[in-house]
């Protein structure tokens, strides 16, 4: 079910952060009967949806029952909430407090550890499928916490999208690393396979399509490798955010003592397509910065050579 | 439309080769409504499919307006086709050689050179799905060769499954070759993601769930994500024709120029596999490798430590 339903003690709702992502996600909020209060640190951004706007993040969570945060990376989240004007101690006890952001595993657990310790309940929810998804209210949802408390955020949750409980609070942050490194991985899979077809004499247009029929199909085949062929770049998911998540998996993995080579590979190829100019290019880009490590990059190419 | 199709002339086909693939391939042709004749190195497996068995491959092509052939690798192909007692000098002009063994690229364009030298026509015509496809008559068919012959051979295949045009004669196992190369790494990049998850925390079989939602949605996380949480190694696609695949591409790739990082290191791991026992496995077996690399390996595990 979509919204809070007939009857339901319908909770206030503060979204925090109102950029690519958490903009669509505040009018899914609003459009499921939700009375949504949003904030932004540029507040163009949040005056362009048509919803109530606050100048502060504490005018935002003023009474809220749940608090959505959207904003760029962990730290931005924890200084937000629990830092010197944090508004976590302002929340009336029992306030969800919902991160959506790709944070870190362990920044999560500690910040579920001080909303714990202030008495809210806390979700690590970050979500997989890009603006297309956040405007359909179709994101996938990856939820670390309390079954109790996923119980609690469900029906906002189902406005935005299909919420699946990982773990415990920490592991909804994982899933989306674990995410990012699929992500990351099978892009540079695609990019290597449309070079070789394209090297070899076949046309990728074709072979792509091909490759959709069978054990191949993937969402970034489909979508990113559709990208690749029309030399649309244009993002998207930015490259420079890819990277950042790639490094977050990768510090997380030497964490636990693991060795995940392409995970590695991956993070290296990005890190080489950022360095090249390519960060603010969709990560479907990692084509291009392949094409170049190959000495095949076009003449009007974004990329430095 | 599947079939010869009412009044078209129904040409009588040979199957050669009635393996894991090519026996539901036969079968699914006969049902279609060509008159099969099939021919395997060992009889009893051609015996239980209940067509017409021949005790050669010469006796199995005697008047065949189409030869479908999916042997185990390109020199068998070669050798049963070319060799000294080839039966391709047999064969009628005109007649369709369809190869739909996994083959180089290189192999094909030169048995398609010898097709033509006798007035044949030729289709590399590899497939995808495995064997779960072969038995639904829904395999992806990529088809090398001129448009004219994939016309002649379209009733045929589409009994068989979808086919894509490529291009010329050799681009149909390119196009195979850079599936496979998009399937290892794929398989590469779950099975990192799934240990990442297990080793960080959360249940797999969560967050497989949650990453089918989102951008990370694949068939091999799907199908193979669902075997490695299993720990369900039966083959499928065994780890031995995997390797062999991903030596063929990195020969192809080697051949243009190309690096290819993920190929070559999804390649090394699967050679990884191949020599600690799982040859045999599942290629989705590749998860047990990463755990024997990373000192993980559970005691009950088929691989040598």
């Amino acid at each position: 079910m979509t919204g809070p339903g007939p009857g339901a003690a319908v909770p206030q709702v503060a979204v925090l952060g109102t950029g690519l992502m958490g903009g669509p996600m505040a009018r899914n909020l609003a459009r499921a009967g939700f009375p949504v209060t949003v904030w932004n640190r540029s507040p163009d951004k949040a005056a362009a949806l048509g919803l109530t706007v606050a100048p502060t993040p504490a005018d935002a969570v003023r009474g809220a029952g749940a608090v959505v945060v959207m904003l760029s990376s962990g730290p931005v989240c924890d200084a937000v909430l629990f830092g010197d004007a944090g508004i976590a101690v302002q929340l009336a006890p029992g306030c969800l407090l919902i991160v959506m952001s790709s944070i870190g595993r362990d920044e999560a657990q500690r910040m579920a550890e001080k909303a714990g310790a202030l008495g809210l309940r806390w979700l690590d929810a970050p979500v997989s499928g890009g603006t297309p998804a956040a405007e359909a209210g179709s994101l996938s949802i990856m939820a670390g916490g309390t079954a109790e408390d996923v119980a609690a955020a469900a029906p906002l949750l189902a406005a935005l999208g299909k919420v699946v409980h990982i773990g415990p609070a920490g592991t909804g942050a994982l899933a989306k690393l674990v995410n990012q490194l699929t992500v990351a991985s099978t892009i540079v899979a695609v990019a290597e396979s449309l070079l070789l077809a394209e090297a070899g004499g076949a046309d990728p247009a074709r072979v792509r399509e091909a490759l959709m029929g069978g054990f191949a199909a993937s969402r970034i085949l489909d979508l990113h490798g559709a990208r690749m062929i029309a030399g649309d770049f244009a993002p998207g998911g930015p490259a420079k955010y890819q990277l950042k998540d790639t490094r977050a998996a990768r510090d997380v993995a030497a964490g636990l003592g693991l060795h995940l080579p392409v995970l590695e590979l991956a993070d290296g190829l990005f890190a080489d397509l950022v360095t090249h100019g390519g960060g603010d290019l969709d990560h479907s880009a990692l084509y291009l910065e392949l094409k170049r490590q190959n000495g095949r990059l076009p003449a009007d190419s974004p990329l430095k050579t």
